[in-house]
């Protein structure tokens, strides 16, 4: 047996960097929020959909849509027939090949929800894993802007179901594209100038940004930011474009660009997407509150061949330090018409959201912060005798049998180590059973969280130590009744 | 942007052997199964924990059960540091380096569950996939016999929340290992033959393994296979411990056991641990058709150090071409005390249990062949004309709201194509709200599960056509509610 051979090599216990383990809290924080949001994917008609981790690399491609690190590193080996293969890096990659490989069998449009981990090899640092969850909803084969409308709904249903407050910011890649080109801006250096200037409004405000669209910007400490050298006429009427998203309503918003937009054919197209968006979201009743045309945003741009969503998190959330969070971004999607092109040569619309599953988490976490939930430990009902186990571990069995979970304590230690270890399960009770309940046909229950709060405000050991606080004595018949008002409290 | 590059290159779009996509039926299986199986675990005190995909290959160690393939392969690459990192291949390795890693703070004994998929590299063949799903449960640092009756009754309570008829036998390595030594028999390899012996039981009977476990057996065809050689007097002393298990009871059982091992310290230890293992599980209500004792179960004992068990799936299944399925074992586990020791060099005793995750899902299916559940579709209504979407927006809000998976056809084509779409998602109903209806303020719904069932009975074409079978019109204020007792029916 290998376990033991008669070397000595002890192998360090430790995992590889940019992984981590999970444990029961932030496990339940994580399985809720998929719950949650796979209910909402059904609701609105989506089929789960599970591909292995692994594909051939060519089948995956390079598909990430964050431009920044375009080399971003997989996992890649090669298989016995020397074939490359790579643990996928997101969840759209693979459906693409999947859709390529099923096309004609499936109901189309092809409506699939799908989440479950995905990997990076990449460096990792603070915040950065090389393992984490996604969870994708996206609907392929519909060019339809209500497809994209549907995105937009089942992303605000998902965060009101998650009592998450989000607000969806919408753009369509089709009006700054348009509005360019009707500028005489057609240079994609230039474009991408565009979107870095537009991407600095909330920094440098309007002033900044016409600086940016221009010949450039220097800043406080001197340094100099080259500009997109747009033409002084088409600076303004880019400004006009994104300021047009500070309209209260919807439609606001539409009638402002349709007046910077009056020149472009292809802006005029992009705002009739955005009309029947606006017609599709109005009749579902989502609100002007949960989500608004915004030509400002500008991540997806570069990816995205259509409309894009953004999900801002709109509460201000504080650790436990007292220290401002930045959620940004929980979530985000749009309308990409050419992935699945890449094995079948023609183009396939499709449109998807995507739940920022680990940020959602870390806002759900901070959000939950104080509250007995997720991590909840067993009743644990206290070994005094080796001969009387049997007694535990009927009354384990009664409670199990109530609903409430429910352990013996099965180590050999004395009465302070398992109270120490009930309270490290962060029990909501312990259960006594000795010599004397046993005679008296009784039970003593702890309540641990009454304890716990009562802890904290007595300051005298001695009261405390001979009040025994939340402790009772019951008759067997009554103890699993009081248990469950313990544990439901 | 990457995927408007000029190249022609054109992947196939295909998985990698021994890869599979799952759809949402057998999802529905799956999670149905997990969500279970963890619901038990948790009322039986068990914590969630995860670990990630990928391992250091010194930690993860060589430590399958399945002594048939010691060189089972893993997916392994070497990480920017030139430490060789692997795809975890079970859930029990991880466990071990991550309680060697965290030992100091855990509560303990620790009592932990976790599921997920692992990989194996292996050649993959029908029913052997090289991506599939565990679902463990454990208790480390507990050398009482009581910890081994808790996975026994978890175990029994985990089949019978499946409603899956299921029996645990139980068998101790420590009476085979006793009573072979207090007969002489001490080489690894004779023990080894005896294992192999008594393993044979079901198809040869007590003559067959007789000669297994002497000389040597001839089958039918004349082939000989040798035996283990053990001297007569020792032949049987070991067909009657085997034959033990015909006892009715469990008690019974160890009555006969107590017997054939009366010149055994070491099999007397092991009585001992079964007896307390049957007061146990017996306080808990663990019936003896749930669990029972049975020296003849052999799987397992080469890597487990003390009580082994193993679940027997009790139903005959046929799949739908009327053959019978043999389902085999659905779950195991067993004491293994030398697991943690590779990283500690001390050993920690621990217990566990897993449930066959590929082999329940099988028989699961099976089961509810013929019933509507899980692939089970939204109620799709019928896209009639552009701009009416609102209108069909609306009603699809409604019913998602009143808790009814619903959506609006978002392709192109007509009636017969979008009754066709709704059919292969499986949708209870569709819903017509045309030109006339909304004239009178009335919704058309079609029952499809009528339709379907009603068109396996009426064979002539015309008298099918004409009574349009399970289709009504009703004024829309009632129709939420015809919908929602056509889902729930």
């Amino acid at each position: 047996m290998t376990q033991n051979n008669e070397t000595t090599f002890r192998p360090e216990a430790r995992s590889p960097r940019g992984f981590i383990d999970k444990r029961s809290g932030q496990i339940a924080i994580e399985r809720r929020l998929i719950e949650t949001v796979s209910k909402v994917y059904e609701d609105f008609g989506f089929e789960a959909l599970q591909t292995p981790a692994f594909e051939y690399a060519d089948a995956l491609g390079k598909f990430l849509p964050d431009s920044d690190r375009p080399n971003v590193g997989v996992f890649a080996q090669q298989d016995d027939d020397d074939q490359w293969m790579a643990l996928r890096y997101d969840l759209t990659a693979p459906l693409a090949r999947f859709v390529a490989q099923n096309w004609e069998t499936l109901p189309k449009p092809f409506r699939r929800y799908a989440f479950g981990p995905v990997w990076r090899n990449e460096k990792p640092g603070p915040g950065r894993l090389r393992e984490f969850m996604q969870c994708d909803a996206d609907i392929i084969g519909s060019d339809r802007p209500e497809a994209d409308a549907e995105m937009i709904a089942l992303a605000v249903a998902g965060y009101k179901a998650l009592d998450v407050p989000a607000r969806i910011r919408i753009n369509n890649r089709k009006l700054l594209n348009g509005l360019l080109v009707s500028l005489g801006v057609t240079d994609s250096g230039q474009q991408l100038g565009v979107l870095r200037a537009i991407d600095k409004m909330d920094r440098f405000g309007p002033e900044g940004v016409a600086l940016l669209l221009g010949a450039g910007r220097k800043d406080e400490s001197g340094d100099y930011t080259k500009g997109a050298q747009l033409p002084d006429a088409a600076i303004q009427p880019v400004l006009d474009f994104v300021l047009a998203g500070g309209a209260d309503t919807r439609s606001g918003v539409l009638e402002k660009l349709a007046a910077v937009l009056a020149n472009s054919a292809e802006g005029q197209a992009g705002l009739e997407d955005l009309a029947r968006i606006n017609a599709a979201v109005s009749a579902m009743g989502v609100s002007e509150d949960e989500a608004i045309f915004d030509p400002g945003i500008v991540r997806g741009l570069e990816y995205y061949t259509g409309p894009v969503f953004e999900a801002e998190f709109l509460r201000e959330l504080r650790d436990d330090k007292g220290n401002l969070v930045q959620m940004g971004s929980v979530g985000g999607g749009g309308r990409y018409d050419d992935l699945v092109a890449r094995f079948t040569g023609q183009q396939t619309p499709a449109t998807g959201f995507s739940f920022g599953v680990s940020r959602l988490a870390a806002a759900l976490s901070l959000i939950d912060a104080g509250k007995r939930s997720g991590a909840r430990g067993p009743i644990v009902i206290i070994a005094f005798s080796d001969s009387d186990m049997g007694e535990y571990f009927g009354f384990a069995a009664e409670l199990r049998a109530a609903g409430l979970p429910a352990e013996v304590y099965l180590g050999r230690s004395g009465m302070k180590a398992q109270m120490k270890y009930a309270d490290r399960r962060f029990s909501p009770a312990a259960v006594m059973i000795g010599e004397d309940e046993l005679k008296s046909g009784t039970v003593t229950i702890k309540d641990l969280d009454l304890g716990r709060d009562l802890a904290m405000q007595i300051s005298d050991n001695k009261a405390w130590r001979e009040g025994r606080p939340g402790q009772v004595t019951l008759p067997r018949a009554e103890a699993v009744k009081h248990l469950k008002s313990i544990v439901e409290s």
